[in-house]
């Protein structure tokens, strides 16, 4: 049929994704594999971009097609539509293309109106129960359909509880909710200025709309906004009878995975609630049951449904998250769709999978979203750590942090700005608290389950979390938490650990992670694929060796500055700086190389033979000096104060040369291979102290091959006059300590001059680390340090960029000078060797676009070497 | 002959410049159609390169080849070389193939001794002229060959003079100058512990040697350096036989130049000393008689001269620059050369010529420098200026100029690096004061003539300078100069007018220059030739009217920064800056708005119709609040006084305010387009205020097409956006005004990242203008106003970089990205204009360049727009 806009979900399969949505897929798919399903139907996403094309009509033809599938509906359970005696009652849900669970707006329990629920008591014999789903129907078709804000539905019915002395919302009878469902009535009237819909296709078009019209609400759009997800593809609306898990005790809902989506371990693992609607459990308000305990109450059931998810696992030969509901003893499976688990169980998931014969290797390593690995990386509470335990929750997303209470999503995101680690504390979130989740170090709550709004959103941010800590008394509006008698205060510091749920008062030290036996295996595999090999940048023999533990083959970017900046050294590479001669420079100097000769032979020895890139010093000089502020300050206090006229010269003179040194754009300053150029001493010093390492670690039996880098090259003839020194200096060590060693020089590139004549520089170079991070600066105009705290953040916002180029590889741009570059080399000199040592070197993304220009390897820091080693897999298997 | 190194005059000619040096070619050319040039030989350039290859020896053949030569003088003159009676005597002088005047060593009567010299006094039957010959030698051969300073000699002759109470070397006697001979060789005995070479052949071999090694001395190094001449050409070496003009009144010596090389005029030009050798008038140590006067004292010999000047020019085609010496009443032309000229006088004589039917104006254009005319176009003194005339000199290279006074190249090196204008002044300059006359901004001396070294090196910068002042008494010493009784000390400030030699006491204010018809003539040869467009960087009418006088067919480059910085308007700008909300924002952009629209309307009425292309605002806005260091002491101050606490709350404010805006790398800040994009209003107020001038021009029946350029798009994204802005506020202003206008809608190309994407960029762009001034900071990574005080000067000393790249494009780097901008933005646009507005659209070669990539017009700033005309014919003429 031409321009169908609505399908049954018998027509549908999951290959109809993109037409029907994941959900609608999922549903269509269920129902053809025989799974116990309640029909339904699906308007599709072409619909929904056509309704937009439309300026937000619906028009007849839709409006047609859906009252053709309601009847089949109608036809199927043999209720119909706002029968005043049976009444077919329907939800509508949205589903688009990619899954963003609680992030799209639901309506349950309608068809049902003034007339429909008197029918719906009659029909169920229970009037408490057509009353409850009355009263539910109208808060949520309120606010999502006429945007009446919950609270007003909420506070009536908590002054109804308190006015009837009761506790649960169970509690309240038929007569207090038929009460309940006037006063929600009249809020409608009042805050719409209209009666509340009674004609249930109303409801129903309406509630289309509003799930299209959700499309573009402002949390859909932060949330597309932060998975990278495309804004034109517009959702499908599913409509399907609704089933009741609160018709009494032989009637419940649930939800489960079919393995524990936290640490992957092969077991059913869930929630489930009697007598309880589907979103009873999904907002946390209730403290469900686990699911084991559904054998308890129901076994029969049990039992089948442990049966389907074997058969679904089977069939979507992955882990799924399904939602069910008992109906009066029979089962229905609500959706199931694959589980968004923790890195950890998607490691181990992955792993067993494939040694269960399920998936091959490959397809083990492509279950793996590199990225996530980061939350496995994270640090963890020292074990020696005696904190002060003070409640605890539910372990709902794995890694610990410590930071400041704030109780409010907006305070945090602004503090988070400033800098400040912050633990976002509140007794539940919704999605209007994301941009306060992503800020925060890690959340806490104290309501809400393991697959609570929070639960769900952290694991997938990788943040640590704890949810349902009950023990925690929050009050938003007085900025305070309450643990027993002891008030915390917003600001107060807080610990939590998400991996056990325990929640502890103050700071605790954190250490570094340790790779789970499946983690292992699995970058193990990784070396059989990738083609890329994955370098750490490390600065220290104690960072060398932890990239030694994650895998990494080499260092690739030994930075010499950072070894400049200890409290002892300062002194001496300010009087280096600051010489009013050369022999004092280099008397300066002379004090500096044993020193930086130590280091280099820490690191090559904790390297033991693999390759290690040194780059010479990199940093404008000043950067050693005092602040020119600070002195300035000093100066004009000693002036004014006049009783120290020795320091004030001195101070002066002080002043007078920082300013000397002071530069307009540091960043396009003297520096890098400049400094090499025009004091050359510095480089020699540098070159000797790592060739004289080498001569120590050669006769310690050691095989060291280091690799020499230029930093800041823009012209061949810079990197030819800098490599004559670093061979100067490599033969005179090799004279004075008699012996010959391997060494190579090369450089980074990392201007866009360096890229355009990569050809000409290639001819002194032994090999080329990209500097991604400068070669972006200068490739974009933009400083990293003033724009990602001013410009950037609105660019970002408003799309004008896809990504912050600083941390996803610009392939556009920067990706274009690099490949033109490694072109060029490589015409020069077909075996140069290529690497990268941005921080894109890290990121998946860039590194697939390293491996489709062919690098040889990417060095990263070394937490990310993992994730380095898997994304490289993953590049190599997804561009076969 | 295979290894032939020495060439005899009569058998070379003019085209082996590269073999026999432009010298040695020339004195062959003159050789062969007949001029009376005294025989001699030229050791070839090859000889020099293979000296160098053999460290530095003269090898057996080479010395064998020589006396061969030196055999066909002795025959020809029928004397001998070291004969004891009448001994033939030689010059010796350098010849490499590029003129280097001044810059290489020269040996006269070379083969004089303790006994020829008495043959000499004999055979001349002048002893005084054997001896003032024979202590010459000894000076210069000294000086030159054996390295002893002729300080000493001229010391001793000082001293002579002195007890003999005479003024002038001429008053000394043969007896005297035999005394002051063996002072002479004592003063050798002493300093090189040897006695002065007696062997004539020793010193003719051991001369050839000094003038190849001196190929390689500091000051040929640093003329070479100058004037971007390749170092390994080597020199050769002239070998002739000497003739004098110091024989007694019969004789004499001169330079001239066939017209006048400082206006142009069609007039010998040149002057002549009677009883001189030719050295006397180069030194400029008598002040010499207009070349005319020669009629009056050799009218045979002036007549002669004239109708071999007028066959030479024909010959050559260009004017000649002549040395001559008359001895005895024969004349002898020595040398001929292109005449080096001003650049008045290089327009006046191309012009001219080309008239005359001489040459083609295609040759014409081709026979001036664009570089040069820099002279013509620099500021001269204001007519209504009253300044304090205090001397007159001889107006040796024109143009005015004020400054500090400086007796040392040194200390003037060393003050104009600091941003000091100074004039240097010396009694006479040597080759060892060049980078003081490259500091200066103009020279002034008390002694020497118009073709002093002082006066030819000044002509070829393009400087002023006064040269033969011999009012003025110079001591060096004491740092003083004395006009009557009127004492100047160093930096007390002078001005100068080397277009008519007067000498004024403080700073005169210098006007702006006007075109000679020749000057404009040849302007307008151009325009037929040129295929680019020349446009100005205009910022106000007062620019814009210049650029038109110029010709300038538009304005490429309208900064609207400017615009903002005046007494009057900084305040509203900073108010709009430090706006605490959006009203008053807008409230500053209001009053800012009517201001910009009556610039715009000024500079629309100077253009009349052309194109004028108007940047919106580009600075990072913290350039229009008040410095911060500056605010930090005040706060420092007013808080440690803690007298005002008012005003330290204000301040204290203020430079929060101006701190939040502080930028580590302002250049790749928050600047162009990303204003425009953070805070729209400023550019809607721009763009409103363009457009409602043009409206006011439309009704006054202009027709203005107005270019609005983007600044620093580096992302399509910008462009679309900033376009789509432009855009309405044109729509908004043609509704407001009831009219249609057209306009277009560009941008900078400045950034790596725009030439790499401008086939996206192009999509948005009507025209594109490479900015490369901020294009070739971010291809080097250079902060230009860090490099240039830094680490460039030495790179440039260094040669590791060929030139500076703000001054002359970098075809291989910059060039390179300019170039793929071009074809990228034609492909996706083929109509697209293309323009440059950086400073390079200034530069000959650069605008080469662009000639040679095929862009539509170079911008440069007004007064450069001739020296675009010409160098865009030349570009044209010499890649055809």
């Amino acid at each position: 049929m031409e321009n169908k806009n609505v399908y049954l979900f018998a027509e549908g399969n999951a290959q109809m994704r993109e037409l029907l949505g994941g959900k609608g897929a999922n549903l269509a798919e269920m129902t053809r594999i025989g799974l116990p399903v309640p029909t339904g139907f699906t308007v599709s996403t072409d619909a929904c971009r056509e309704y937009f094309k439309r300026e937000q009509i619906i028009w007849d033809e839709l409006r047609e097609e859906v009252m053709v599938a309601l009847r089949t509906l109608e036809v199927s359970t043999g209720k119909r539509f706002g029968d005043k005696d049976d009444p077919l009652l329907v939800s509508v849900r949205s589903g688009s293309v990619f899954s963003m669970p609680g992030m799209m707006d639901t309506v349950l329990n309608l068809g049902l109106n003034d007339e429909t629920v008197v029918g719906l008591a009659k029909a169920s014999g229970n009037e408490r129960f057509a009353y409850d789903c009355y009263r539910r129907f109208i808060q949520m078709y309120s606010d999502v359909v006429l945007q009446v804000d919950h609270f007003y539905f909420e506070r009536a019915l908590e002054e109804k509880k308190r006015s009837l002395d009761v506790k649960y919302d169970t509690q309240l009878n038929g007569e207090a909710l038929q009460e309940l469902v006037k006063e929600y009535l009249k809020i409608v009237l009042k805050e719409t200025k209209k009666p509340f819909p009674q004609d249930p296709l109303d409801q129903l078009i309406l509630s289309i709309q509003a799930v299209f019209d959700s499309w573009h609400n402002q949390r859909a759009i932060v949330y597309r906004q932060i998975h990278k997800l495309p804004d034109h593809l517009g959702t499908a609306v599913n409509v399907q009878i609704m089933v009741f898990g609160n018709l009494g005790d032989d009637s419940g809902t649930g939800v489960a995975f079919t393995r524990n989506p936290s640490d992957g371990t092969n077991k059913l693992y869930g929630e489930f609630l009697v007598n309880a609607q589907g979103e009873d459990v999904v907002a946390g308000i209730r403290t469900p049951l686990d699911i084991a305990k559904m054998a308890d109450h129901l076994p029969t059931i049990y039992t089948q449904f442990t049966e389907l998810c074997d058969l679904l696992e089977k069939h979507y030969r992955d882990v799924q998250d399904i939602e069910f509901t008992v109906e009066r003893g029979t089962l229905y499976l609500l959706q199931t769709r694959t589980g968004k688990r923790t890195a950890a169980a998607a490691v181990k998931i992955a792993v067993n999978m494939a040694e269960e014969g399920v998936l091959t290797k490959e397809e083990a390593l492509l279950r793996v979203d590199p990225a996530q690995l980061n939350q496995l990386l994270h640090r963890r509470m020292d074990p020696d750590a005696k904190p002060e335990f003070i409640a605890k929750g539910l372990p709902a997303s794995p890694g610990a942090a410590s930071g400041e209470i704030v109780f409010d999503a907006d305070e945090a995101d602004r503090l988070a700005s400033e800098g400040v680690k912050i633990i976002l504390v509140r007794p539940e979130t919704t999605p209007d608290d994301i941009h306060g989740i992503v800020a925060a170090q890690g959340v806490l709550t104290s309501r809400g389950g393991m697959t609570s709004h929070a639960a769900v959103v952290a694991r997938g941010m990788g943040k640590s979390c704890i949810s349902g800590c009950e023990d925690i008394k929050i009050n938003v509006a007085a900025k305070t938490m309450t643990v027993g008698d002891r008030v915390f205060k917003e600001r107060d510091v807080l610990s939590i650990d998400g991996s056990n749920g325990e929640v502890y008062a103050g700071m605790v030290e954190l250490i570094d992670p340790v790779l789970s036996d499946e983690f292992t295996t699995l970058l193990e595999w990784t070396d059989a694929t990738k083609d890329l090999g994955v370098r750490a940048n490390a600065d220290t023999p104690e960072d060398a060796q932890k990239a030694r533990q994650f895998g990494a083959t080499g260092i690739g970017l030994c930075r010499t500055e950072h070894m400049f900046m200890s409290q002892e050294r300062l002194p001496v590479v300010q009087q280096m700086i600051l010489a009013n001669n050369e022999e004092e420079r280099d008397s300066a100097l002379a004090k500096l190389l044993p020193m930086q000769q130590s280091d280099f032979e820490g690191i090559f020895r904790a390297m033991d033979g693999f390759p290690v890139t040194i780059r010479l010093l990199d940093p404008p000089l000043h950067e050693f000096l005092p602040n020119q502020e600070d002195l300035l300050v000093d100066v004009t206090l000693l002036q004014e104060r006049g009783n120290d006229p020795q320091q004030l010269r001195e101070k002066e003179e002080l002043l007078k040369q920082v300013r000397g040194l002071h530069e307009y754009n540091p960043m396009l300053g003297h520096r890098g291979c400049r400094l090499g150029l025009v004091t050359p001493a510095i480089y020699r010093m540098q070159a000797l102290a790592i060739f004289r390492a080498a001569a120590t670690l050669l006769a310690e039996g050691s095989n060291i091959v280091p690799e020499i880098m230029i930093p800041l090259v823009g012209h061949v003839t810079e990197l030819k006059l800098m490599r004559a020194l670093v061979v100067q200096a490599a033969e005179d060590v090799m004279a004075e300590a008699g012996c010959r060693f391997e060494y190579q020089v090369g450089t980074m590139i990392e201007l866009p001059r360096a890229c355009v004549t990569a050809d000409q520089i290639a001819t002194y170079a032994d090999f080329f680390s990209f500097g991604t991070n400068d070669l972006t600066q200068t490739t974009f105009g933009y400083s990293r340090d003033d724009a990602e705290g001013k410009f950037l953040l609105h660019y970002l916002q408003q799309k004008i960029l896809p990504e912050n180029p600083f941390a996803v590889l610009d392939r556009e741009g920067v990706g274009s000078l690099v490949k033109m570059a490694a072109e060029k080399g490589r015409a020069t000199k077909p075996a140069i060797k290529l690497g990268i040592c941005g921080e894109h070197g890290g990121d998946p993304s860039s590194i697939e676009f390293c491996h489709l220009v062919g690098l040889h390897y990417v060095s990263c820091s070394p937490f990310r070497v993992p994730i380095a080693r898997l994304a490289a897999a993953h590049a190599k298997l997804n561009n076969k």
